[in-house]
C-alpha cells in the first residue's frame, strides 16, 4: 500500500507477542474491551460480525459519556491486514459524513513478535490533521500498549 | 437488504438470459463495453481487477468527452451479488466525494431468466435526489435493457 502524506496517518511498531494472538484480540469482542480505548476510558459495547461487509460497532464509555461508533470490515485477510471503516454500516449503507478507514496490518517481526502497522486514512488533508490534532500518534499508540500487555498476559 | 427511501435508488427487472451468463457480462472488460452506457454513447477503457478492494475503473466517451471514474469492488458473490463504488480507490484510499455504492443482484426468475436488481446507494437524500434527476431510471434501465440484448446476442 502506498501512502499519501497529505490524507493518511500512521505508525509501526514492534509488539512482543505472535500475530495469531494479536490477531484474535482484535477480532472478538472479549478480546476488545481489554485494549481499544485509552484506559481509564472503555468500552461498553462491542458487536462483531468479521466478514465483508460485516458490522464492528463499538459503544465507548467516556466518563459516563456514551459514543457510538458504527461501522463495517473491508477487508479481511487473517491474521495479516483488518480494514475497517464508519465509511459504512450494515448492508452497505453509505454514511452522510465519515470519519476514517482503519487499516491494521500484522506481519512476523525478525527475532520474534509482531510487526504492527496501524494506518488512518482520511478523505482530505484537514481531516487528516483533526485526527492528528485530537492525538492520533498518542491514542493509536496507548491502544497497542494495552493490546500488547493484554496479549501477553493470555500467553 | 432494507432499503432507504430517503437515500436509494432502486429498481428490479426480469431479463431473459441465464445469470451465469450476465455475471460474466459484468465482470468482464470485453464484455462491458457492450452495454454499460446508454448508447450510442461507449466507453474507452475498462480495468477490472474482480476481488474485493480490486479496482473497478473506466472511462465513459460522451461525444468525445471523456470522463473517468475510478472505484473498487467491495463485495463479489459469484452470480449473485455485486457491489462497487466510488468511495475507495485501490488500496483503500477514501474519494473526497463519493457520489454512490452501486449493488447489482441477480437470482433466478421463475420461468427462467434472471431477477436483475440494480440499487444505488447515497450519503444524502440530496444526492439520491440530484442522481434521480440525472435519470437514474433511464439511464440505468438503458443499461439492463441494453445487457439483455448483448447477452442474448452470445447465447
Amino acid at each position: 500500500m502506498i501512502l499519501d502524506p497529505e490524507t493518511d496517518l500512521s505508525f509501526t511498531r514492534t509488539l512482543n507477542a505472535p500475530r495469531a494472538l494479536l490477531w484474535a484480540c482484535w477480532t472478538t469482542p472479549e478480546h476488545i474491551r481489554h485494549f481499544f480505548v485509552p484506559k481509564p476510558y472503555g468500552i461498553d459495547s462491542c458487536e462483531i460480525d468479521l466478514r465483508v461487509g460485516g458490522r464492528f460497532n463499538t459503544v465507548m464509555n467516556i466518563d459516563g459519556q456514551l459514543m457510538a461508533n458504527q461501522g463495517v470490515y473491508l477487508e479481511i485477510i487473517p491474521q495479516e491486514r483488518l480494514v475497517f471503516t464508519d465509511t459504512y454500516t450494515e448492508g452497505w449503507k453509505p454514511a452522510a459524513d465519515p470519519f476514517m478507514t482503519a487499516i491494521v496490518d500484522f506481519a512476523d517481526a525478525e527475532g520474534g513478535g509482531t510487526t504492527y502497522t496501524a494506518t488512518a486514512r482520511h478523505r482530505s488533508a484537514e481531516a487528516r490533521k483533526g485526527h492528528e490534532d485530537m492525538g492520533f500518534f498518542d491514542g493509536w499508540g496507548t491502544v497497542a500498549t494495552q493490546l500488547e500487555a493484554y496479549a501477553r498476559s493470555l500467553m
